[in-house]
């Protein structure tokens, strides 16, 4: 590679934060939870916003912001400690105990006002910081035919569910 | 909101590098690119990586590290500077040039070895630094009816074409 290395660590702002109804972290039943996620008003205006009431769903990109250093895991754990899942390493599921606290969720847009964004569907708690946001188009899901393991179709059983 | 405000800025450390063919920018036919996604030696083994080799696809988020500050977006501009699109708001399109540079990518899996993951079809030239990994889960894709504005198919009709 002839280009110079990127700095070693990158820092982010959030643009704005979650309200909704659940301040405590919850496994499950996410799929009717209804969010309002407000966007910074000090460095942003509606236009930030212009067009995005055109798309049916959200992508977005926050912060787990309650899981502490000491709680990151580096390599493999069953997934939410359920002994009679395999282990399987942390970057092949979803948990929020992973380097860099990263999460990637889908969510169904309902209405913007101002830098106001209702969603419904949002996996994040009450006060988490929203680091990105952005459309959901059709044709950046995934290409080919899907397959995964028996025991993540398991664990998503009630993720969604009322 | 009771809980005490995170702290304004987030510190993040790449978990891992990218290497393919492509070094320069592109906006179109990243279908079928192949490429090597090297986790961090430094800090991880490879049961980071257990049981990824049972999933189908994976969900990558990346950072846009070749844009500079200045060229942030934080209003509305006309997606890839198309004078015949509508101007929108940076978080109503996916451009690289947005606050806080995060990429959310889909790619195919192809093998795992070792700290080396290859893929296909993920949207990032060599040498971008990886900010987290995870499968893709069809349970986690967009619930109910999807729908976008035609710019943003009409925008999309060769990104991952061959």
């Amino acid at each position: 590679m002839e280009q110079p290395e990127p700095a070693a660590e990158i820092t982010l702002r959030a643009i704005g934060r979650v309200s909704c109804p659940r301040v405590e972290l919850v496994d499950d039943h996410w799929g009717n939870v209804p969010s309002v996620i407000h966007l910074d008003a000090e460095r942003f205006t509606p236009d930030a916003l212009t067009g995005l009431a055109d798309f049916s769903h959200l992508e977005v990109v926050y912060h787990f912001h309650r899981v502490p250093n000491a709680a990151i895991e580096t390599g493999a754990r069953r997934p939410r400690g359920n002994p009679n899942r395999p282990e399987v390493g942390i970057f092949a599921q979803r948990a929020k105990n992973r380097p860099n606290r990263l999460a990637v969720s889908r969510c169904s847009l309902e209405r913007v006002a101002g830098l106001n964004i209702h969603v419904r569907g949002l996996d994040a708690i009450d006060g988490t910081p929203i680091l990105d946001l952005k459309p959901y188009l059709r044709e950046f899901g995934p290409q080919g035919n899907l397959h995964q393991p028996t025991w993540s179709t398991e664990l998503m059983s009630d993720y969604y569910a009322d």
